[in-house]
């Protein structure tokens, strides 16, 4: 594909990721608006593009403009944007389609992932969830992701919204069950690091079976002495001797 | 280390294990122990071991006796083995060492890690904790370890078995949540496997940053709009609804 203009809206995760990856496959940063100028610049200055804090400055001539901004923000942001022949798409995955409704060229592209600034992902390969009304659109949005080296996929507003669901259990509830491994270690002074050749074998096993067939412990192995030893160490902190055993009873029920 | 002859007391994930790398390394697994012949010999024949099913035929010359059987029945097993000179070691997190009393020279060798049986681990250098009273055998079990390329730390079984509790969170309840984005995944008839770059990630930040760091998602964001549809969505499944709430409410508390 030929070098496109880009105008990123946002400066957090999604759009520093964005920013990124499309320059250096050759694209043009040509904005990056945030109603903080300091943030905008500091964005806009890795890419050599132009720094907007003021709506009315964006340029209505790019080709794509990528709304990477919390979810009950994006609604506020559609309505100031400028009239353009560009593609505007929004990067959520749990916001419809619909709320670009204003725009003539409107979709989706909502990538399934999770980014921190500042860490190189281990791997560009994951699904794009793309949605548009309009064929050409589907074909460049599909492109622009393959170009990138990402799997598309096109998915309707209900159907990314339930992925969006399964997300947040597959990577947050995930990440925050090993925060609270983490937290358990730290307050025994113990290195929370030693956790983790056991928690990338977790993941590796999913490369062979599925986490059904992989589940081990004592909740799976009806263990009940280990289990009421458990609860019985975590009596100083209910809330996590409650997340112990709703988890640990609900792997009972469903194993 | 001169080749040790061993003897492995069960055929579960863990004792298959240890059978399999030790042998690997050169030892001599000299029996296999389970109640049921039949499975006794399915592993003993790959290492040219002797099954055995009677606990009066386990020989008592050995110089090593690896108890890998359910934490509830080491008791049991502990005072049916021979009077011997070897050490006798158990590989559980959370029963201690006193079980082994009735032996003279006793330990624990307890791998932070979860073993599948014909899953190559990804990764052989996970924490082995082991415990002795004795200096010499305290030797004897690291060298054994390191020679296994792990790495071996001292814990006595009060931490061990805090160490056990955290590794719960960080491997059964990671992988449980991982099984309810999968089935999430599959009611809606979407690939589960689409979510595994997002797991590998969140995993792979792990080496950069603290999960506590790492967390993204509406939870942290407080992104009520997000969190009330999706307890919406999982109406028809109350205790996975209660999970997203319990689990939401504890990552709000704690970021």
């Amino acid at each position: 594909m030929e070098q496109q203009n880009i105008v990123v809206i946002g400066c957090g995760n999604v759009a520093s990721y964005f920013a990124h990856t499309f320059h250096s496959i050759g694209h043009c940063i040509v904005q990056i608006f945030h109603p903080n100028i300091e943030k905008a610049k500091a964005l806009a200055d890795l890419y050599q593009a132009e720094p907007v804090c003021d709506t009315d400055k964006i340029n209505p001539h790019a080709n794509l403009y990528i709304i990477a901004v919390k979810d009950n923000a994006i609604i506020e942001v559609v309505h100031k944007l400028p009239n353009t022949q560009g593609i505007i798409v929004h990067t959520s995955g749990s916001v419809g389609i619909d709320v670009l409704n204003k725009h003539h060229r409107k979709a989706v592209f909502y990538p399934l992932q999770s980014f921190t600034k500042k860490i190189v992902l281990s791997n560009r390969n994951f699904p794009i969830l793309i949605e548009s009304y309009n064929q050409d659109d589907i074909e460049y949005l599909t492109k622009l992701g393959k170009d990138l080296g990402n799997e598309v996929i096109f998915m309707n507003s209900q159907e990314r919204s339930r992925v969006h669901l399964a997300a947040v259990f597959a990577a947050n509830f995930t990440n925050h069950c090993i925060k609270m491994a983490y937290d358990i270690m730290i307050k025994n002074n113990h290195q929370p690091e030693m956790l983790l050749p056991l928690i990338k074998e977790i993941i590796n096993k999913l490369n062979y079976i599925s986490p059904q067939q992989a589940q081990t412990g004592p909740a799976v192995r009806n263990d009940y002495a280990v289990i009421e030893k458990h609860l019985q160490m975590l009596k100083g902190d209910q809330e996590i001797q409650h997340i112990y055993q709703v988890l640990t009873q609900h792997i009972q029920q469903t194993s």
